[in-house]
């Protein structure tokens, strides 16, 4: 018998000394970081609303309770249950029962309602119905990514128990090392950006933080070759942990599936949907530009099948020694700052990943608020000394400026943008510009993925700040179905009509003009003298964005709308760019985060930026609060204890 | 056809271009970091002395031209030309040919004779005989190690072949990385004395720098199981470079080839005797101790068999993109202070090893002398800030007057001494102090090691300070044949016999009093309060030895001399410390290595030292000659380029 099936013996008469006699155990096992208790008695258990919380805080683990199967009612009685305990306004879209687990999905537009106060709802379907319910929302916007996800899911459900058991039976193994040492090796994004991914290592696990690319230098990819990347390969890894959807975070991950990884992904459930998204786009991406992905669409589908949602402040096993807590990281939906607690206080790690630290319209701010860190890796993106932002307010009024002395000249405005964040950050700000009046109305067309990304983001209101989240609960106040919001869902043939049409404003991808129908737009209207290319993010070095940032006007215009091999165009079009609606947080905003926390940490590595940018904000950390800072190059290897 | 054929028949037509048409080439290959030239015209080759030279320089490579075996005379015919052609003077002890190289391996009490003026007598060899002759010395004093070790390469020549054969090709494999660069892992002996080992990494090129244990803490190995270390197994290794000979240094190099290392291992010719011995006895501790060795007697024959022996100077491709020379460390027998030219030009690191920095009378002090450095790794077992030895000669006075002091009390003196290098050093003084009548005429006793450890020293006097080398080689003048000097082979019969005879001095491993003779001595003489126990090495923290220094007199005597389980003894004897012996730098060594180099490396890692040394030497070295230094822990990695 191995030590986790005597682990779980303990725990299951553990277990049936606490709860009443006449309750029935039938089964104890793990799935992914939870512990799952099989019962005859659903409803005995739902009935003490205490018992579940009292034996997860003695037991110190997550107990999810599900009823044997044998004691299901039929789904067709069941499905009448449910809709007779939940009320009608709770729109329940979907009911899905899954025998295996017990479970039954219900899909509704008011997941609270189905939830009920503290659960109380939940925990009289339970007892109804017997079957264990789980809720998810139904996309107020269609998102064919939420749907294909969780289609998938369900086809999958089989062999993602199977995961999730193994994942159990990995994250609660015995410990084995009596050695103590926290170790971060750094694989891309030191003195770069791009290439996000860090090695996180005890004696007993290994994580790999972040997999992506490196936009503008498609062969720079993390060293996964490296023996501390990988080891003896890819099942050496215990867990991948993804703090934001970005590619330059996420686009490899997929790849280590191809390389024979069989582990967890944790991230937060709409950073799933968004890295889905994304990576299959930028499977897209390469084939249109004649170039072979690392990898097939199968192993994105990998990735989804792979990770185990969390939610903010959730405290989580991931390994023997190793807890995770995410935390709202103000950047993009589902972004998270990383807490990694290791060993029985040993020592803690925070991963800021990419941080907005002030308010948005979208999120609020990052939280920086952890009980203890002695080692911080912090993003340094605007780290640079003159990289003070202007103040979101005065970058607002200067894009309406743009945008209507645009207009008065007769031209449209091409704003190129990441589809994740910040055109949602640009849809809510022209939303509001329009209905004060301060910008004339005209329609917003989005191109690129940016419509089904804004479509993720209604999904998961939860992780917007607070009073966009109410706004989205109440459907006729989202401010992204407002009418003015087009999706260019017609190619080629919708372009021309919109640039050979009215006024209007075109937000498209990529954010960095590195292809994408951006390049479609260019040429449409960068000729246009009275039309404005309009940069609101940050361009990365050696990025067609930069590049035009910096004054070249021949752009390449190859297999993009039809131009041919070779093609460029002379770029006539006024160029701006307002700062400002970055996702990351400036100089400013960097210090702060660092200068609030408390405790504050002992190191700090500062990571995600440019040579200068990292040099910069290492040693003004240093020196204006006296903490041990570092800028590490990739391939370095730190030991914290 | 591979890309080092290819290589091959490349070098083979600019060799047939650059020779007279007349000599005719079977065979080019690589063996090792050589090229192996066959041809027909052994003695044409020979006969020009310079055209090995030319084409050494053109194809920068090392090469060795050997007959095509077709054109050799029979053994018993050549034999009795090389005994023609030799000197008689050169005192030929043994001939032995191999037909599968056409070399004759010729033992003589003189090599110098048998190679001649600038190798005159070698090319009269090959021109008369046609077999390529390489010479060995015959050991002034019998070295079972020594003979050992040649009958069993003798025996595994074929296998030996095919080993440097496959080793040549992979060191001139294509080199496949365009990134450059250079990175060192920290795997032990980093804040700490024992376990020695780093491994140096590019992207080409993975070595292992030592491999060693740690006294006094048997669990303590080097981090072989992090994937730093072994990467995706032993075999991901391409090198192993070994310093010296110590256990701390050499100790779990037979590890590796268990691991399946089928690698070389390059080394120095008394390393690899010296290493043979000490892994064998170390086998011998452990199995005395009743502990289960990590490795058996199988593998360090397979240590043996995979070295390649370098001089000191000889600058060597061990891979694609990197070089090593080995230089005098002064430390012990064949120590070797290593360069490592990477890249073609790209960088240089030099390990110190376990150095001294000034003459000794055995060895001459350690070479510091490289065209380029920008890294080095440095020992400071006595980089403390109060480690200031006493001078060698204020040692020997000292050392003279404990003798004195004990013999007058009609005690014995017994000194815990590493069987290689300490003890042979100590031989020197009480030689030279007897004949100056200094000290008193007595019969000093030689037990555990040592006296192999010094037949091994008279085989290879080349490793010699000059003038010692110059002694041995007239045998009459030979030091450590003087008559005083008495190997104790009799046993705990013999020892019995020598504690209760006359008045006597012990030199007996192990040197930290961690078990071997010297526990028996102890328990013989330890009761006798005349007599006195003399520390002249470093004993490291968790020893014996450093407990008896500071003060402990309760010492355990088990299974050592008949002593019963559990059995303690209390140590009546004087005891002394007389520094000033030690084959480490001492502070101010250390200073000077690194002063005098020109030029001085940009940075230093301080290692092989406790907390305090590391740290006391390199806030030192920074604070006085403005380098960059750390004094890294263990497992930590450091980028370089």
């Amino acid at each position: 018998m191995s030590q986790v099936d005597t682990q779980l013996e303990d725990i299951r008469s553990q277990i049936e000394q606490e709860i009443p006699n006449d309750i029935t155990i039938t089964d104890v096992k793990y799935e992914g970081p939870e512990l799952v208790v099989y019962t005859r008695d659903p409803k005995r258990f739902a009935g003490d609303g205490d018992l579940i919380r009292r034996l997860a805080s003695q037991l110190r683990k997550r107990i999810t309770v599900r009823p044997d199967p044998s004691t299901l009612s039929p789904p067709s009685e069941a499905r009448q249950q449910v809709l007779d305990v939940v009320p009608e306004e709770a729109g329940i879209s979907d009911l899905d029962f899954h025998a295996d687990t017990g479970e039954v999905v219900i899909e509704a537009q008011k997941p609270g309602m189905v939830i009920g106060r503290r659960g109380s709802t939940l925990r009289e379907i339970t007892q109804e119905v017997g079957w264990t319910p789980e809720v998810v929302r139904t996309p107020p916007i269609e998102s064919s990514t939420v749907s294909n996800v969780r289609n998938f899911l369900k086809q999958e459900r089989e062999e993602r128990r199977d995961i999730l058991e193994r994942v159990g039976r990995q994250i609660h193994r015995e410990e084995l090392s009596d050695e103590e040492w926290v170790r971060i090796t750094t694989l891309g994004c030191c003195r770069e950006v791009g290439r996000a991914a860090f090695i996180l290592n005890t004696p007993e696990t290994r994580i790999l933080i972040d997999c992506g690319d490196k936009p503008g230098a498609e062969g720079e990819v993390p060293y996964l070759q490296v023996p501390e990347a990988l080891g003896a390969g890819a099942q050496n890894i215990d867990a991948v942990v993804l703090t934001h959807a970005h590619l330059d975070h996420s686009a490899l991950i997929p790849l280590l599936f191809k390389y024979g990884y069989d582990g967890p992904i944790y991230t937060t459930e709409p950073t799933r949907d968004l890295m889905g998204l994304l990576q299959l786009d930028y499977l897209d991406v390469a084939a249109k530009e004649g170039r072979t992905p690392p990898y097939e669409s199968a192993q994105v589908r990998e990735a989804i099948k792979h990770t185990i949602p969390l939610e903010y402040g959730d405290v989580t096993d991931i390994a023997p020694d190793v807890k995770i807590t995410f935390h709202n990281a103000g950047h993009i939906l589902g972004s998270a700052v990383t807490h990694f607690h290791i060993g029985d206080g040993l020592y803690n790690v925070a991963f800021s990943g990419d941080i907005h630290y002030d308010d948005t319209r979208l999120f609020n701010g990052a939280v920086n608020d952890f009980p203890r860190v002695e080692t911080l890796v912090l993003e340094s993106t605007y780290g640079g000394r003159n990289d003070y932002q202007t103040d979101q307010e005065d970058s607002e009024r200067r894009l309406k400026e743009v945008i209507n002395e645009t207009y008065e000249r007769g031209g449209k405005v091409v704003i190129p943008a990441f589809a994740v964040g910040r055109s949602q950050e640009l849809m809510l700000v022209l939303e509001e510009a329009m209905r004060n009046g301060d910008i004339p109305e005209m329609p917003v067309h989005l191109d690129g993925m940016i419509w089904e990304a804004t479509a993720i983001h209604t999904t998961y209101p939860e992780y917007l700040r607070d009073d966009l989240r109410d706004r989205i609960f109440h459907e006729d106040e989202n401010p992204f179905l407002a009418d003015q919001f087009n999706h260019i869902d017609g190619g080629e043939e919708e372009r021309q009509e919109v640039a050979d049409g009215e006024q209007c404003i075109v937000l498209s991808t990529s954010g960095m003009v590195e292809g994408g129908p951006i390049m479609s737009w260019l040429r449409h209207i960068g000729t246009d003298p009275d039309s404005t290319l309009t940069f609101v993010g940050y361009q990365a070095q050696g990025t067609l964005g930069r590049r035009i940032q910096n004054g070249w006007d021949e752009i390449p215009v190859d297999g993009w709308g039809g131009g041919g091999r070779g093609d460029t165009l002379t770029l006539n079009m006024e160029t701006e760019t307002v700062d400002g609606f970055s996702g990351h947080a400036d100089r400013q905003g960097l210090e702060n985060f660092v200068k609030t926390m408390n405790p504050r940490p002992e190191k700090v590595l500062c990571v995600h930026g440019d040579e200068s940018s990292v040099q910069d904000l290492s040693s003004a950390l240093y020196h204006d609060y006296n903490m041990r800072t570092f800028a590490p190059k990739n391939l370095e290897t730190f030991r914290f204890k």
